[in-house]
């Protein structure tokens, strides 16, 4: 950043204001310790006034020494409402409306593009594809530079598809397939390469486990990916202990990126304090350095202005957010992102599902019966107390678990729309509803368990080698 | 650590009696803001004042949030002269004492060992050798757990050598050599694995250089290392930036330190700021973990209890110090230590020699005139201001740099003391000293660099190469 107090202050992110106030704070404390004239010293109190005025016109903050601004907190452009609002991070999603996040608001706030639906005809002319029901269905609903994929795929220019998971647990549920079955069809489409991050260290460094248990944990949930039908030949599956150290090109990636993200901006992204082990505070350069293509020398043949595609829940964004800042620094193109809404908790749309409470989740490894409970015992309804008011005044489907449930996994566009119109309308009832979930999940599931027996531990090796994939660079 | 009230705070460090005020603060305001019984909020607050008290008692200092305790202010013990305190730190030495840093005082600082004449003794006995130089004139002063390296090996238990540089010019000066030269020795008397960290990464993070040159530069450091004589059979020289990408051991080792050293320790430790880029603040790690044989499972067998000897300049040892801290808690032992002096600057030992300013510098690529002139025209004498003086009063060998050199680099003690007594008697002149030093180090210097000429490129990549060495684990 430069020093000159001509620099346009109204160009700068309110981090950049932020440093500028803080440094021009220490100056003036130095030039008093020094005993400077006092003509030089007004002069800086002057500018250190007028930085913090921008700070503030910027930030809608006051300045305040060592806390940076929150990329959060600045959204609320005064309303200081804060109990209304969304809040969102890679570890939290959290809102008071039974309908879920407000998506609309999200994008907004994260300065992303909606994916529209002359987004969605033109991915359909460059693949020749029908569109995923997740693109129909507005399952993923924001995107950045999508449009810059489109024009080079349209190019004959290829790009690569990564993403990844957290593997804290043995057990995936339904919501974490998400990403993967979509990312699956990308792949098909597009014919692209794919490599999906396992972070077993980032789970070792926020966890109580050991570094073997998380690699463990990586290695199951390998396989339940894997189940997700990954062509063997164009996907390589890769846990951070493992590949770190296995690669000449990631470590690389990773410390170009610790070098130009300081503290104070992960302080402002991820809320990060002194308190946090260095572990956590550097963590999130690894999660940035896939999106290079430099990071796969063995795939890309060490060429480095391969473009990346993330497709992810939108909770990652801060993570790519960081890295499309950093990217132009170090030489790399900026990262595209195809972002998805969060799949809810089966009590509710209030917090997304998660695999620590078993009673919000439907695993991957339940049993037919276990589902059936499940749905029957805990997912929200949006129908009403009594039959008689339910066939009066019909159900909500906007706040009702089972219909949101069936509008991920259910193929069929005219089905959806008739169980829509029939549970609106009073004529279906939420047991009635329960049922049909029941019987689209059990096959879904069971479907997936018959797949996932079929992986072997060599089928998993296989995907988590190093090597080349059949695209060539 | 404990959040139980009753646990001993006179067995607290520092750091952490300044976390528990910290966390004990916050719950103050948690009671606070959650309109906590009157009696409860007034029992906390009283715990908080108890705690800000001990923080003090042990101190010094005040408590201020935000601003854990520094190791290097702790010292001055409420004499509170910070003008008349040696600074050390990894990137800084300065003192305002000709004679060099009070490495007395560092001791007791720092809380090390002093190397005894007892230790020496006992070194000799253990390896039938004739003690070092280094050792017989205080060079090595310091130690931290050399008797228990000595017992394990007096036990027939074996222990490894690490050691390290970071990269930052081609160029290397004399000064560089010292750890080297000693390493060397004490491989050669106690027969075990050594290896060497080039920390390309750290330069890069510190420097305004790309990966690539900072490897380059690690290469051709390399090169004068293995110019030293070390023995390819039983030495590992490796660059983090390769070595990071190619181990399995060590990235899990860096990740388990990463896990458990906070920012608010290495900003105590080592004076990061919130406007550090989040490589430097992670990156002690790193060097902390070829301290532990788990590092390097191609050599210890993925052993990880062997113990580790780092013989090092003084100011490595904050990295140290942490990685003690650490090792228990991650089920590794402790590295011992052996600490040198600074290699002092031709101006004078208020500072050390540094690569970054040639004329406080000997290079090992100088020709014998370049030497000659350097000594000549820089070399800080401690002789008289004219020859009738010096004849009458004598020369100060305390704070002559010519003098200074010949005990690091003249072998024969009674040569060293014959040329002491001749020049604080005044008989020999500050001219005849230099041209002692210059005899001494032309042939030295020109040797190494006939040796540096036979390390081909082959060399290189063999010494860097991850593989077993001469010893079974």
């Amino acid at each position: 950043m430069a020093d000159s107090p001509n620099c346009d202050l109204k160009s700068l992110s309110p981090l950049q204001l932020f440093e500028k106030v803080t440094a021009q704070g220490e100056k003036v404390r130095a030039l008093k310790a020094g005993k400077a004239p006092k003509d030089e010293i007004d002069a800086a109190v002057r500018m250190l006034l007028s930085l913090k005025l921008s700070y503030k016109t910027t930030t809608g903050q006051d300045y305040q020494a060592g806390l940076p601004p929150r990329d959060l907190v600045l959204i609320n452009n005064g309303t200081n409402k804060e109990e209304d609002e969304d809040f969102v991070d890679p570890w939290t999603v959290q809102t008071s409306n039974a309908k879920g996040v407000d998506y609309d608001k999200l994008i907004v706030r994260f300065g992303s593009s909606k994916i529209d639906t002359d987004l969605i005809n033109r991915i359909e002319r460059a693949t020749g594809q029908k569109p995923h029901r997740f693109l129909r269905r507005g399952t993923f609903f924001s995107h950045r530079d999508m449009d810059q994929i489109l024009d080079a795929y349209e190019n004959k220019k290829s790009f690569y598809l990564y993403t990844g998971r957290g593997p804290s647990s043995q057990a995936m549920h339904v919501g974490h397939l998400i990403p993967f079955i979509f990312t699956k069809w990308l792949q098909e489409v597009f014919d692209v390469p794919l490599v999906i991050q396992l972070t077993d260290d980032e789970k070792y460094l926020w966890k109580d486990l050991t570094t073997e248990k998380a690699y463990e944990y990586a290695r199951e949930n390998a396989k339940d990916i894997i189940a997700c039908g990954f062509d063997i030949n164009k996907t390589f599956i890769f846990s951070d202990l493992d590949y770190l150290g296995s690669s000449t090109g990631f470590y690389r990636n990773i410390v170009k990126v610790q070098k130009h993200v300081t503290f104070n901006q992960v302080k402002g992204i991820f809320g990060f304090t002194d308190s946090d082990c260095i572990g956590k505070i550097s963590f999130p350069a690894i999660q940035a350095a896939p999106s290079f293509s430099s990071s796969f020398p063995q795939i890309f043949n060490g060429k480095e202005n391969i473009q990346c595609l993330i497709p992810c829940a939108i909770d990652q964004d801060p993570y790519f957010r960081m890295t499309r800042d950093v990217a132009p620094r170090i030489g790399q193109p900026k990262p595209a992102l195809l972002h998805s809404v969060f799949f809810p908790a089966l009590q509710g749309a209030q917090t997304k599902m998660s695999a620590s409470d078993p009673n919000s989740s439907i695993f991957l490894t339940d049993t037919p019966k276990q589902i059936k409970t499940k749905i029957n015992k805990h997912a929200f309804s949006g129908g009403r107390d009594t039959i008689e008011e339910h066939r009066k005044y019909g159900g909500n489907c906007d706040v009702d678990v089972s219909f949101m449930y069936l509008t991920f996994f259910l193929e069929d566009d005219d089905r959806l729309e008739q169980l829509k119109q029939a549970y609106t309308s009073g004529e279906l009832l939420t047991g009635e509803l329960k049922k049909v979930l029941i019987e689209t999940l059990q096959p879904l599931i069971a479907a997936h368990q018959e797949r996932r027996k079929q992986v072997t531990d060599e089928m998993v090796k296989q995907f988590m080698t190093p090597r080349k994939l059949a695209f060539e660079f």
